[in-house]
């Protein structure tokens, strides 16, 4: 069975290029007892990967979730029809052991998601939604009434942190990158929003949204819009490091630097936590997190979009595009172009 | 009644000088009912004055807390010649009204110390005393076998916060300034100290007094020294943040940048909590902690030390010293010299 792959050629310096992957064939092997083979339906794209691939040692495939079908199997948990979520790389179509434990970065059947579509296994009722919704309700610990921000607000993590906030009765704010993004959050119920590349006094402008100060501020970028962030932090606030995408793509040599955040920690009495969110893979609480999401969106508390990319072969494009905020929501990939 | 008090003439900028301050005498007003006169006995120099000072308004008299004895008294809970502690700000007598809540800043009878000299109700057993206690313990959550490392170590809270982790059965490393501070701090039972200022790589220095890498760090400085411990934490660490020492006495415009600190808080999942100690003001929790503290002592497993400047008119430079580095242990000034 003929497969294709992305492989990493090499570790990316500053922003990533098309040319630091390599679009490969491969032959798969003959299925094994215990192993099903996988084709790819939906493939994820997420900014964990930028940092992560550090870890890898290139050349090698290329680490991301996918949704696939399960096209022949060797293995009764995996029939041949079903689907299943797992962490199977930048593959079109993979081999898999069926007793790969099932983690944030293993493999599990495709849960139950009461008519929503497929592909919010990898968003919403997936890793992002899990880590909006543990991310920002066990490290944030919200009050009815308190102000929450969320920077990029936009993307498949903020989007529904904010939405979170909001079923948690909190007034929201939202930082995002350009105007048509802040509309759009305007549309999921978010109190209000800032162009962070735009706005020109961002102090002033987060003054006017939080008049009240910020409570939880859920952190996906870091760097200085967070230490503008922090100064406006209300005693006891709580801040939940979720990403730090701004500092992801600096080349090395060029790194932003800040004020010490000590003393504002200090002073405020701020309790600051960094979290991956594998942190809560155990089966059951993953489940838990995933379909209180999906009975949300099934509700109509939460609403979910998705920057569909077409073509197993435009991952790299659809990385990087992603990397540079050009998606709204979850940005996916459809493997076969219609 | 005559008595003399300490000005604070203006806020300072960069190291505090002797000319910010002014010794005035005044008049002490007739006891009214209710109220008691006290002589300071020990007064406290603390790092929190250099920053608390902001929020005053010059000319004032300067803050701080000092041991007394009653001299006269029209209230029944403070009787002549009893002990209180209290913020009575840097004054030889003051007039003060009994039914101040007995809080950090308020005023308390001196508590039962079981033999203990009194001035440790301003260090060890007292704000200090609490502030390791409380400050290490509930933020860092320290376990058996595991490696703290405590920044300001030689100072009042550091000095104590290294012997109750060791206390508590951890291994402990301790920065401090001076060839002297490191080895009165291995007299204490620190397992391994650096002189911060002498060092020529801090970096590989830590790595070989902490070989399993550091899991809960006690920061009382902020700053480059914090960012170079945080890189060696291990997963989910905690920090607690005491102060900032480090840069209370920048000038403005001069103040030190570091790294963005978002990266490492987040692949580490660090817990990242600043605190002041007034947090555990109320009477029960903060008596708990002073007991706790002077049992330690009587028994011999925390030692402790003073650094003791005579004569009330030494305020500022013992203020002014204790910022510099210039005390090992506990500041505090003795109003009567000998």
């Amino acid at each position: 069975m003929k497969a294709e792959k992305f492989t990493l050629l090499r570790h990316f310096d500053g922003w990533p290029q098309p040319s630091d992957f390599q679009l490969e064939s491969e032959e798969l092997a003959e299925l094994q007892e215990g192993e099903f083979l996988c084709e790819a339906e939906y493939l994820s794209v997420d900014p964990y990967m930028r940092p992560y691939s550090r870890n890898l040692q290139p050349p090698t495939t290329m680490i991301g979730s996918q949704v696939g079908r399960v096209l022949e199997s060797r293995c009764e948990r995996f029939p041949v029809g079903s689907r299943v979520v797992g962490a199977l790389g930048w593959r079109s179509r993979s081999v898999v052991k069926g007793d790969t434990p099932p983690a944030v970065f293993g493999v599990r059947p495709l849960p139950e998601l009461g008519g929503l579509p497929d592909s919010y296994a990898l968003g919403s009722c997936g890793m992002p939604g899990n880590t909006a919704y543990y991310g920002f309700l066990e490290l944030c610990q919200p009050k009815e009434g308190e102000t929450v921000v969320v920077t990029g607000a936009a993307g498949a993590v903020g989007s529904l942190v904010g939405q979170i906030a909001k079923v948690k009765g909190c007034r929201v704010v939202g930082f995002a990158g350009t105007d048509a993004k802040c509309d759009w959050l305007k549309t999921l119920g978010f109190d209000a929003t800032i162009n962070y590349k735009t706005c020109p006094d961002i102090d002033a402008a987060l003054k006017t949204a939080a008049p009240d100060g910020v409570d939880c501020y859920f952190d996906n970028v870091g760097g200085m819009l967070s230490q503008r962030i922090r100064q406006q932090m209300n005693l006891f606030g709580r801040i939940s490091v979720c990403g730090c995408i701004s500092s992801y793509n600096e080349k090395t040599g060029e790194e932003v630097k800040v004020e010490v955040p000590e003393k504002t920690i200090l002073f405020k009495q701020l309790r600051v936590e960094g979290f991956i969110v594998s942190r809560w893979d155990k089966e059951d609480l993953w489940q838990k997190g995933v379909q209180q999401m999906a009975a949300w969106i099934r509700d109509g508390k939460i609403k979910v979009q998705e920057t569909v990319t077409e073509g197993f072969e435009k991952m790299p494009q659809a990385f990087i595009g992603m990397l540079q905020g050009e998606n709204t929501g979850k940005a996916v990939v459809k493997a076969a172009a219609e």
